[in-house]
């Protein structure tokens, strides 16, 4: 869900990472930007890149090199944001790009501007329900149609970052929607909430872009909120699932734990995203996340993880842990602070995982909170936890929040933060240099003021001397004068200068 | 609800188009600026406008034109914002144009600022009953006062716009009062919580400013919700009405349904916004819009039309449609939207409309999370939808948000639209023109440069030739040469220019 | 709780203030900056002050004089924000300098950075209760500690600005906890909580900073709630007290009143701004206050009369009132608006008063409401209200706003209004004394302008007639002329004096 999309960039880059990991000769390499290469997926090139910064002088690369390169070339058109394949798109009919965005919207619920991860993710919804997989695909449709209509920036439209709240809007109402599967009715009020997602999101963007923070699924909670509350559990149209609020102490038995549900709860937590509670489609999403940045998925598993621990460190229900419902909002949590607006660092690493834990608490008193009017917690819980540890400022230049218009995905966000310091080192150095080079040339400068004062200190004596036998003498002495301080002249000293012209 | 109102022009306006309207000679109309006639209230005068732009050669007014000047005169005495009404009563007494102001604030819930359309509300609300409008002008009395002793700007008071959420707050009082009618004591709170209007107003206009929006009816439901939670039902003092949610499935009868009384609902929709369920008191409230602004009245109408659509369709119960309770926050959002903060074009028409439908969504959901709590919806609805649609950004220049402080009536927002539009196109002319022109001269330039160079290498072979000869011959060459291109010289050929004298 | 501290000038002021009440010479008093006398903590002084200021001319002060500086410095020492103490602190052991922050901490809830008061509430808190104690010195600890890892701003946690939502949080997790006193696992959620603390400050403070706002108890209202809903009362780890909605009209008998026990309502209702119930505490408090700062103490007694005459007048339940839960917000308010964050004036005070009836009522309404979700009021009603107060605009600059960064305490922040306004006064005196020797030069400047007028006119008379008899005289004329008017021709008449040249 990065704010904008910088395709216009890719060709330029592709070419430079091509050139710069197929050249034969070294110094091709260091004409090369070296920044063009960190567009490369995963985080092992990055050493190998620094390993040929160190020797730039070596012969051309070895076969294994050779094949190495190839097969990161071939990685990079189907990991990460697949630019290539977007830049390729832009030339191809309206009715593909629209599910080429409709793809990318999909997995952008998890930040992944990735076709193929939203491919898979569809085929995960497929695996879980018929029904919901169409609403949740007729959602992201109407919402990106709906953005197109209100002509807002095509860059971020076909990024996807109008259709993932639709995608959520669309499942989540048939998930929640009381009259079961296959009621066409609900077709009508989800296109009419899809269509609202650009509205709202648009919206909140004014509002939030001062911050320079993203509107991550607001709007999908505030309009999936809208329509549940709206209509209630006694509706005769739109019926929703009765949620109400826990009125009594829950069983638990801890001798009751089912290890293996356990277990399978953190793939059960990272399909909740999406509204699922199969294991499997669980598992097909990790893996989508994986073919697309392997750090976003690292921190899905663990956001699910910690949320999980947290369930049972507040006594909650087993039920809802093994249900994942303790685990979706810490995934996203985990993953949006873990790399994808904060640049990775040991630190911003464990501030993920405090972030993790502070969201569980924060979704277990919000979903509290929402069941009082019936409603559950969508991902309000991700949302705010998310944005406030956004918000945070600390005097540590190792938390490093990017701006929202650099955002791309955790390894490419990554290289864009060590460009930044590698910079920031060179200039301190060039700065020092020139401060050492300040500091000789003031140095020889006062040298130079010094033996010119001496030299006016001799003048001055010569010209008293002068004054009195100038009667008898000639005027030698001040060309003298002149030939032996010629650089003290040119500086600053008319008046000396000037003074043997007056005596002509 | 305009962000501020600049009485100071109007006495200039006010001549202006009298004397466009009533002047004899076509001349002077040309002279007069042409955007002082949008003064007027009916957008019909501004095809006349447009008709008198396309042949301003035109003789003198026939008498139908001079009636029809006559006519859209006196229209425009009472019509409008009446400016000069305005301007007349800022001499008068003080407790006149207090009178005044709290007439303006009266109108000013439904954007209205126009003493006679508040007059004609404070009719409808004593047709509806008494003591309300007892407590609705004691509201608005004492919301005005408390701005006048916090010294809030003089202008937006004369405008009305602290009376409004004044009026509303005193009126919504009395009406959820469990205490019945003709109970005194209510006017305690009802002044503290009037006067705290201003200040409320005040602290949400220093947030709103910063996204240039307007407060709306904010602080109105502010403080009516505070006071009706804060005392609540079970009160000995200030007991409220009895609000419960919603438990068990309504029963809708589909055939049972009163067509008439569907139809009534439309101008109980409009009585609604000033808590008023009487059909005659809302066909008072249409024609006191109607005088100051039809556009105005026509989105009035279709919003409370909209309201009770989206009621049927999302299974309402009969009685609250009938009720007027899905009508007025649609109505307001539909005024809003439709031509009052955006200038009124076919697309921001539909988007008035789909804000409507969204409204009357929200405004379902609002009351049904109010309703825990028991309170009534109030205006929060209209609030946050007009707020979501006010936020919208968009890439078509079709949809275009007036400045606050140029908002006054949807009429004369289309004038200041369609000006401005008008004067980019003459602009856009300009410069294009201007590009032409330069276009056109650095051609000339280039010509001249070209002279010039031809004539530099001239020079140069002459003086070649010179130096060669410069023994036999004298030194006119130069002065010739000097003599022959004298711009050269003094644009940057000091090295030639300076040679001669070094021949000294 | 200001916005920062500005320790560094302390040793500078405090010199000043020293040398200007022990010296002995007047002319040194006038050498020295007067405004840095205010540093002192009581508003006696400054009337003292004034009359110093009113006859510099005084001989050296007498033994009385004397006396008093000494104990005016004495008392400096212990007062205000004892800046001395903390300048001395800065080079101590950092195990002692956390004593301090956290002292300071503590009586920052109250908007006091003093050690002296943090201990005596301390002292309070043991006498209500040992283990609330404990745990609010362990919240406000570890919160300050947090801050540190973060590397927040050293000045703001010196100031205890990092330490008060962490007392809190400790405070009334232990307050509302339902497994009773000395139940060790509390601590494990107390210390995450106080350690999320000044992650929830500095986000809020990037919000708040827009407004040039504090945050207020804000952190710790959105973690206490947060826990107590995260758990709730059916909880097997972390039970929270059963707080319902009250669902039946309360049982008020008039008659029943217990007049002292409400005049004990006063103290008892500022004992509750820290969750105590003891009359004792709520006593050590006010004694607390007082030591800073006098202001803040009269508004705090005030505001707690306030918010019981509020609970009288909206039919309250006795035992509330009797139970200080209708005054601790409001003293908070009361502080806040009467001359912490704005200059103390009349109308300031009057403005004070009025925010604590309306955060008496917000407090009613937010009671009522948060009772739905089984949690207590905590102090939204005073963040809110007193947020609404400050947001305020008004035409009035009798009604001034500090800078967030100037703010300190009542009597200092008075002390920079009054030097603001003299500084205005002496600019604006300026300012007029320029305009009158402007206008008067000016007025020179034409009479200047008439005389060369009449001098060029006479010179062209003269020269008209030189030019007829030009061939007959000398040129003695134009050199009489030029003796004649030196400065004309300084001043522009280059021509003039130009034109004797050309003659030569």
């Amino acid at each position: 869900m990065p704010g904008s999309l910088y395709i216009k960039d890719i060709q330029k880059n592709i070419n430079c990472s091509t050139a710069a990991l197929t050249t034969t000769s070294p110094t091709t390499t260091e004409l090369q930007p070296l920044m063009a290469q960190p567009d490369l997926p995963s985080d092992h090139d990055n050493s190998q890149e620094n390993r040929k910064e160190k020797d730039p002088t070596q012969p051309g690369p070895t076969t294994l090199q050779r094949t190495r390169a190839c097969f990161l070339k071939g990685v990079s058109y189907f990991s990460g944001d697949m630019k290539v394949f977007g830049k390729w798109m832009e030339k191809q009919f309206i009715l593909l790009q629209l599910l080429d965005w409709v793809l990318r919207g999909a997995a952008q619920v998890m930040f992944v501007n990735n076709p193929l991860s939203g491919l898979i993710i569809f085929a995960g919804l497929i695996l879980q329900n018929y029904w919901w997989a169409l609403n949740g695909f007729v959602g992201t449709l109407f919402a990106t149609i709906s953005a197109l209509i209100l002509q807002q920036n095509r860059g971020a439209i076909a990024a996807g970052l109008y259709g993932y709240n639709g995608i959520l809007v669309g499942l989540l109402m048939a998930v929640f929607s009381n009259k079961g599967d296959w009621y066409w009715w609900l077709l009508l009020p989800n296109i009419f909430m899809s269509m609202m997602c650009p509205i709202v999101s648009s919206a909140l963007a004014s509002i939030n872009s001062r911050w320079d923070l993203p509107v991550f699924t607001l709007p999908f909670n505030i309009l999936v909120c809208l329509h549940m509350v709206a209509t209630g559990h006694y509706n005769h149209h739109f019926p929703q699932v009765h949620i109400q609020p826990r009125s009594e102490l829950p069983n638990i038995t801890w001798a009751e734990i089912d290890v293996a549900k356990l277990f399978m709860s953190v793939p059960v937590g990272i399909g909740q995203v999406y509204g699922c509670d199969n294991p499997w489609t669980g598992g097909i999403f990790i893996i989508s996340l994986f073919i697309s940045s392997p750090i976003t998925c690292v921190h899905a598993v663990l956001g699910s993880a910690v949320g999980m621990v947290s369930g049972l460190a507040l006594a909650a229900p087993f039920g809802d842990i093994y249900f994942g419902l303790w685990g979706y909002n810490c995934v996203l949590a985990c993953i949006a602070i873990g790399g994808m607006f904060y640049a990775l660092t040991w630190q911003v690493h464990l501030l993920a995982i405090t972030c993790a834990f502070f969201c569980a608490y924060l979704g277990s008193a919000i979903a509290n909170i929402m069941s009082t009017f019936g409603l559950p917690a969508c991902t309000w819980p991700f949302c705010l936890s998310a944005l406030t540890f956004l918000l945070l400022t600390t005097g540590t230049n190792k938390i490093f929040k990017l701006p929202l218009a650099k955002v791309t995905y955790p390894e490419k966000n990554l290289c864009f933060y060590w460009k930044l310091k590698r910079q920031e080192k060179v200039e301190k150095a060039e700065k020092e240099q020139k401060e050492r080079e300040e500091q000789q040339r003031a140095a020889e400068k006062e040298l130079i003021l010094n033996e010119k004062e001496q030299l006016r200190l001799e003048l001055e004596s010569i010209e008293e001397g002068r004054v009195a036998r100038e009667s008898s003498e000639g005027k030698n002495d001040e060309t003298h004068v002149k030939d032996h301080a010629p650089g003290v002249e040119q500086q600053g000293s008319k008046e000396e200068e000037l003074t043997p012209a007056d005596y002509v």
